[in-house]
């Protein structure tokens, strides 16, 4: 029943009733100042300044999204899930209609023309601001807004459903969900090499150019690379390390096997230790934190609001939630160290892409990590926090063995420093292959058994223990493995390079002091965001491009102690 | 320096290179199925159609907003809380833009005259809807952006100022903030009324519609209510309530004080015991949580994830965190019940605004937790969790008098049930006052004082004791204080409702038998969302109209023992 006097307030319709019109809403503009943070400042190109605008909602866009995104993973209760994804997916088709809008694109051309007409007015990170602009428009401007949505939405779908059949071990329910996602990424591809103007000829590569559908794969995840460089890099590097594998393993024989870990080692105790090594390498509690969430780890966020997410420590083994606080504090300092002041929310803030962000991962996890020096400094205080003085299991030399013990096995997460390159090389070329339509996804299993078979010499006895167990291609993560070798090869590189710059570098992570180390990391690498390409950064601090022998140098002395 | 063949891949521009041009983006459409949602269904009306779609995302990016603002209080970083507020700022003006967009405008006229015109394609809850779209845009129209975006970072910055002021007790670093706040909803207000269209005469109020600045403040929060309205429920029922206060206390003076609560109650334990009330109380933890945080309580969010934010707990009182959570969990019950399938997202599937919400908060709050029937549920489970069996203090009778205890004081998150209105009605005058120009801030303290000497019959002895200690006007709400009196009303007249449709009601609750009780909530108020006017709803529930004379009843009932 309806009370009427009420409804003529909210209802202030009569028969010549109209509707006011709304007010005209200005688009905001920068202005000039003194003291004025690049990203805020107007530029003599007023079309770059309307960019600089429109740039600055997309990484806000993009900002939330990440909030969202580690809110799904650790605070966000289940039921919510669906909901979730349509949020997520509703932001990424906003932020795509952004920057494909048709101002953007005659934006693009006007700065574009100005720079060429008036390089004066122009510095290295204005230009280079542009260029991410005009990189992202591209990636962008032919792939339509549903594509994209539906690959945001798929790719939180697919955690939840990789997780599922990985505990049901069902390849068969897999396969559906995994050829949607191969289909969806190939018209992704397809739809980028159509905005790319051609040199010369055609799509075959035979012109020098690399139109193959997995290079705009690769390249979303690695601006700057080919696959032509993936492969000179591996094969250098596979023909080396396969004839040391062997040669380790014998080593490692006539060594004593270590000490497993034993007893309990409380979930509690473990994340304070976790969170004091994260303070320990220069991680900001103020402007991050440590999460803990049943999915696998990953990271994410912006300088200001940097999450890292680990898996549920297991009171069992202290080392696994150690190795993934130090893997995610690596990506954290990363992000942490970008340019956030002067260029918030700008492209040209970002990160260099996944294999710069795995080499800082790998270079905390894995090398500095795996340090002597690193388990003298950790081991009094494990024993102190673990009520253990003397345990066998816990004494720096034991640590060391037992992750410096090299062990082929069919599991890529646990995987020892020398065979995870093996891992990597067999993913990238059978994802290739997937993409490329050289291999079905029903002969996968077999494909993959014969190359693990081939390249470390163990085969999986289920689907869990072979193409099931990684979570990067459910959640639409092509041409990403290639990041993880890389990156540990920018790492050995990089490493080098801080021995030759601080020659006490050992004695400072003996005595767990990494402020020389985060300082040095954050100016030559965090804080250039996307100012210059990888290999230019790399000369610039090694004095040469990325190579693959630093790491071999480094694995031929860790692993065959050799100098 | 710079490797040029590395650029020239980059940079793809060669003297004749034109960027390529962006793909057509078309906007989603709706389509009709035979089980489709009516959020997703086409409408004969192609304007009330496009409406939906533009909703639809309006409602998402509020959904986005919510679940940013409690993480916001949770799990944030405090060094994020600057790119925070810029965040949500930035998706307040998307949201605005999106609602004042010329095409809204056009597209209501068109659907009102459909309307109009074929009256028979229209059911209730289409014709709701539209309704509630009008209502939102002509909340916008004349507001400019900036406005809104200002009031959506002021709020939640005004949240971490009030917490600065109130614990330095510095009323003059308070002044420049709140006369921002208040010349802020003083230009909105303003700016809303230009929006609607005199029935006659001016803004004086004497043509009968009440065009006060205070008038749409109010109105944002309870639609459909009126400043004239308030005055009359308030002036009725502060007659009575003087009267019986001093009766109150009187007889109170005659029983045994209650005992303190003593010795340790647990964090944990009370998380525990919080969240089972929850479940008791009918709460989906599938959908929602309860978190902890260092601000005020406060709960958001969405049907699919309502959280439910109270203050960690103090181990000396299980009371007050009890109080919180029973508090939020009956907004979180309304939250949870609201119409989401078929209207999830759109406009008609709010709630009815801040009088009813806190109907539900202070039913399950104020009138049956303070149930002595609850407290017999409640005191042996205690005794159980709190090891304290025949422990005076959490005996059920001693809970009941705790919570039942008469007490004027100068703070009102700490008023008992009877002198809680007295609370309301001196900031309802004091904040009106104001807005309306009639009270500067440099006079609140001494109008403040006197009316808490008149009405209470106490005095602050500092700002925090006085108008240092809501975060109310801090963050925005003015216009909000009545609703807790009113809702306290709705409350008792609801109850005395569910008295009569179960009369064994009592028993129930004895029982901790909660499910018929928020069955009928979900039915006969959360799944209506805004179909109708509050006083629609009370009549079809209670057969009246809101009156303050039921919780008079029960004032009596319960504080002087009267049937």
């Amino acid at each position: 029943m309806r009370i009427a006097s009420f409804f003529s307030f909210w209802r202030l319709r009569a028969a010549a009733h109209r509707l006011p019109e709304p007010a005209h809403v200005p688009r905001p503009v920068l202005s000039s100042g003194p003291d004025m943070p690049k990203q805020d400042a107007r530029h003599p190109s007023e079309a770059y300044s309307r960019l600089k605008v429109r740039f600055r909602d997309v990484g806000r866009m993009s900002g939330v999204i990440e909030a969202l995104g580690r809110d799904f993973l650790t605070a966000m209760p289940e039921g919510a899930y669906k909901s979730r994804l349509g949020q997520i997916s509703f932001l990424f088709r906003r932020m795509h209609e952004d920057l494909i809008d048709k101002s953007v694109y005659e934006d693009l051309e006007e700065a574009i023309n100005h720079e060429t007409s008036f390089p004066g007015q122009w510095d290295e990170w204005d230009r280079a601001n542009l260029r991410e602009m005009e990189a992202l428009y591209l990636q962008f401007c032919h792939v339509a807004p549903e594509l994209w949505e539906k690959k945001a939405s798929m790719s939180y779908e697919g955690r939840r459903v990789h997780r599922e059949v990985l505990a049901a071990n069902d390849w068969e329910a897999a396969k559906d969900f995994l050829q949607e996602q191969i289909d969806l990424h190939k018209a992704i591809a397809s739809a980028r090499r159509s905005a790319r103007p051609r040199s010369s000829g055609n799509d075959s590569g035979h012109d020098g150019e690399d139109r193959s559908l997995y290079q705009y794969l690769l390249e979303e995840h690695m601006p700057g690379m080919t696959v032509a460089e993936v492969e000179r890099l591996f094969d250098g590097y596979e023909k080396e390390i396969e004839q040391i594998i062997p040669a380790v393993l014998e080593r490692q024989k006539k060594s004593q096997p270590p000490v497993p870990l034993r007893g309990h080692f409380a979930p509690e105790a473990q994340l304070w230790i976790n969170k004091a090594l994260l303070k320990v390498i220069g991680f900001d509690f103020s402007r991050g934190g440590l999460y803990e969430t049943g999915h696998n780890p990953v990271e994410g966020g912006t300088p200001d609001d940097t999450r890292l997410v680990i898996k549920t420590a297991d009171s069992r083994n202290f080392l696994d939630s150690m190795k993934s606080t130090l893997h995610e504090g690596g990506h954290g300092l990363y992000i942490q160290g970008l340019p956030r002041k002067e260029w918030r929310y700008q492209p040209v803030a970002a990160d260099l892409g996944a294999m710069v962000q795995e080499s800082q991962a790998l270079l905390v996890e894995m090398i500095i990590g795996r340090m002597p020096e690193f388990f003298a400094f950790l081991s009094p205080r494990l024993e102190g926090l673990f009520q253990g003085i003397g345990d066998p299991d816990l004494q720096a030399g034991n640590l060391y063995a037992l992750k410096t013990h090299v062990q082929p096995t069919v599991d890529r997460k646990n995987a020892d420093e020398v065979t995870y390159f093996q891992h990597v090389l067999v993913r990238f070329y059978l994802e290739r292959d997937l993409i490329e339509g050289r291999l079905t996804l029903d002969d996968l299993p077999d494909a993959w058994a014969e190359k693990m078979q081939k390249y470390i010499g163990v085969v999986p006895k289920t689907p869990a223990e072979g193409c099931l167990q990684d979570v990067h291609w459910f959640v639409g993560k092509f041409g990403y493995f290639p990041a993880y070798a890389l990156g540990h090869m920018m790492a050995a590189q990089i490493y080098q390079a801080m021995e030759r710059d601080f020659p006490d570098i050992r004695s400072q992570v003996l005595r767990g002091r990494f402020d020389q180390i985060s300082t040095w990391l954050r100016e030559k690498i965090h804080s250039q965001g996307r100012l210059i390409h990888y290999n230019a950064l790399l000369k610039d601090i090694t004095g040469e491009e990325l190579s693959w022998k630093p790491l071999l140098t480094h694995i031929q002395r860790r692993y065959l102690k050799l100098s």
